[in-house]
């Protein structure tokens, strides 16, 4: 250490960052296991893209465009490039398949799982370094594709816990809405004003009908006072606009729904092939199976991003979830993604026809672990051997090595505390089991085995150790080569 | 699309990183679910901190400090505070600890899995993105506690594969070196002679007993011309100093080994504490059956870290390596850590004991997969089912839908290519059977089962179905209700 008072950084987390601990770390390693099996079951293969990629090469493809860095985390290298942590995994996927097309077999159909970084403002549930789980097909323009993505995406809620109609996978596609705006005469060119149309729009389910009416016109001013520019639409336009994202159809059959959404893209060759395409993949989900109790036709889905081309999916959830303040909401998405066609060709300057969706790991996982039976979730219980001669630390060791050896989850006490300290220990580490093994019971080749969850409230008025193991009737003695069986014995009685 | 000629990024990443294929990732998914089992069957703990910290908060502890940026990718959030991605995954657990101090148990002991960057010149197998997994024992100045971290690096190598014999742990302590150097006359103030010696040390594998001899004197140069200034001590402590970490005494037992050691610290209090401490741990892991088989006190070992401040360790393995080129090398260091009891005090002033290690997942994984047996790291059996009728492609979705209800990893054809296109889709995507469902088959409530391996030389020269179908030997016919079987039938016959 230096003679000067040396310098004291505060220990805390930049905003918008967080710590996990192990019971959500072992519920989410459980998420992604179940995941990774049903894409795998598909046939899609895994792909690792890191974490950086250059700026360039992920372009700029974020709805929230306003800010200086764009919403990326961006720095230069040492030869003076500008490098960028990901803001999702497909635009890396893209530079991938861009860098390997020539040796990759296609369709080329890879899941990937990973880290994401934004430099966005964060908020409740809002943070900016989050996981996210994508699966995508890139090569083929078949509309079979999409419904395969939309298969596997009822099938991996599924097999996450979710009961048929607990969720739903609405569907649209972005050409309906290009399709939309071509018949009302706004120029396909016009790619500003589209774009801010798509935004508007995307805020449906937060700004209510009102709020996007504003947006498609003249412009939005929210409640801070910030004002939001507007697509400056006539009023003939969003109404056309609003009379798609916004149909009163919600009981109709798929097929209604589309031959409504039909007569609204009239007259417009995008917006006629976006209901074949669709008509297409909602024809494939019936005869495999997948009806409208799963995936469904949803005129108002758009989803944020730039780079969508085609049909546009959103899963949601249809039950109330309870929030941090116990307050039920609506949750809204889970997950989402659709076809993005050029997003290839940035590179190559081919077009190369890509579909894909990406699921909100950590958004989902908090919802399937407020639900019941959510206890499957949990870690393995934990068993403590209590050190109480320090000279016989190693006994203590070839103790828990003995009963991790039997698969059980234990550890010795490796502190310099006294007894008191260690039990306290073991209840805060919520252990199940605190296994004591003094002189006395070693003489007799005995252990004690204590129930935490039964003795935490004795325990803490303890101030000896020998009152406390005569009181104790959470307790009871073992025979030190019979602890095995007597420690399952007691967890099994306490699972009961 | 602009009317104006596009921007074309270049599709490539950046220098020292790379992208990771579906082979490697389930090997390595696999290594580190076991590694987790081992560390969690200790009653370690699972913790996540974010890739992003304050840069005053991680410090500046990487041997490589001589570049501009120290060694990690940095740039300024919006307030203008300095962020960085971590180096290690030390240093944030030491920002955790202080903050969180009063509400952890102590000893705290968590284990963390995740990617670190470092922005170093990369190299052949020196990425600047890599995997670490980390287990670490704070609040606990025990040698009890090193020797746990000890038996259980042990354990996680085994259960990884390797055998007793195969790998082993050497143990140190910076005490020692601090010891030899207070000994010999150098100041315990003089930190900065202390990291250029410790450096030195720390490239004893590489440079040779001369390359540290120079290192430690007036300096040295090196293949490249650069210019590595020195310790300068002076002949007699660099000879301490080589006599130290260089002995020779390869068969000695430890008891010898510490004797010979102690020796040469006599005099100075430090490096006798570091004896007493080596003495304890050693001790502990001879009684929990943790001999000189598998940890070895060797005196060579430093660790490059500037962090350290007692017990170091190393695991290295003891058998040959081929690397890249198909040359035969010295494998060294599979992961490594030690004591750093001031890490936590940089934040808070309060000195907290802490030790704890590192496994080099990536080095250590490419090694196991080269080994003979690595067969059980692969993935599962893919088929593919091809989709003659495009009007069918629901149909052979249904098919494919059942083999996965059987617990099998199939997937339909979902691009827009013709029947060889589709097989030379299966055999790029190393698919073990294809099944084919014609019109014909179908009428017959048939399938056609090809074997690809088999069939796939022949394959390559047909120009039609049917006359592929006739000849082929490495194909069969199954009735469409018993292709599971089938299947089976096929893949465990491929497996003999």
């Amino acid at each position: 250490m230096n003679e000067q008072q040396p310098f004291r950084p505060k220990a805390r987390l930049p905003r918008g960052l967080r710590d996990r601990d192990e019971a959500e770390l072992a519920a989410e390693t459980r998420m992604l296991d179940v995941i990774a099996r049903v894409y795998a079951s598909y046939g899609f293969r895994a792909l690792e893209t890191p974490a950086l990629e250059y700026t360039d090469a992920l372009g700029k493809f974020l709805p929230d465009s306003d800010r200086p860095n764009e919403g990326v985390f961006s720095f230069k290298d040492d030869d003076g490039q500008w490098l960028s942590l990901r803001y999702d995994l497909t635009a890396p996927l893209a530079r991938y398949v861009a860098e390997n097309f020539q040796n990759l077999p296609k369709p080329f159909r890879r899941y990937q799982v990973g880290r994401v970084w934004r430099n966005e403002k964060p908020g409740p549930g809002r943070f900016r370094e989050f996981t996210q789980f994508d699966a995508d097909t890139v090569g083929s323009a078949s509309p079979a594709a999409d419904a395969e993505l939309l298969m596997m995406f009822a099938d991996t809620l599924e097999a996450l816990g979710l009961s048929r109609g607990q969720y739903i996978v609405k569907l649209n596609s972005r050409k309906l809405l290009d399709g939309v705006l071509e018949a009302a005469g706004v120029a396909v060119s016009d790619r500003a004003r589209r774009g801010i149309v798509l935004r508007a729009v995307d805020k449906l389910d937060r700004l209510g009908v009102a709020g996007v009416r504003a947006l498609l016109g003249a412009g939005r001013k929210d409640e801070s006072g910030d004002f939001t520019k507007g697509a400056e639409l006539s009023q003939d336009q969003i109404a056309r606009v609003l009379a798609f994202v916004a149909p009163d159809n919600a009981d109709a059959s798929p097929e209604a729904v589309l031959g409504l959404l039909a007569n609204t893209v009239s007259g417009s060759t995008t917006g006629e092939t976006g209901i074949a395409e669709l008509r297409e993949i909602i024809r494939i989900l019936n005869i495999a199976g997948y009806g409208p109790d799963r995936v469904r036709v949803d005129s108002g889905i758009v989803r944020g991003l730039d780079y969508y081309t085609g049909a546009v999916f959103e899963a949601q959830l249809t039950f109330p979830v309870a929030n941090e303040d116990g307050e039920t909401v609506v949750f809204g998405s889970v997950g989402g993604g659709g076809r993005y066609d050029d997003l290839i060709a940035r590179f190559t300057g081919q077009s190369v026809p890509a579909s894909g969706f990406s699921i909100g790991v950590s958004r989902l996982l908090s919802v399937l672990r407020a639900r019941a039976g959510a206890e499957v979730w949990e870690t393995q219980p934990l068993i403590v051997v209590l050190v109480l001669d320090k000279a016989a630390v190693a006994e203590s060791f070839l103790l828990a090595k003995d009963l991790r050896a039997a698969g059980l989850r234990a550890e010795a006490y490796v502190g310099e505390a006294g007894m008191k300290a260690q039990l306290k220990y073991a209840d805060r580490r919520g252990a199940a089991i605190a296994v004591i093994e003094g002189g006395d019971e070693r003489a007799r080749g005995e252990v004690t085995l204590k129930d935490l969850a039964l003795g935490a409230e004795l325990a803490k008025s303890t101030d000896n150790r020998a009152a406390w193991v005569k009181d104790q009737p959470a307790q009871q003695a073992a025979k030190r080569d019979q602890i095995v069986p007597a420690i399952r014995a007691m967890l099994n009685a306490k699972a009961r």
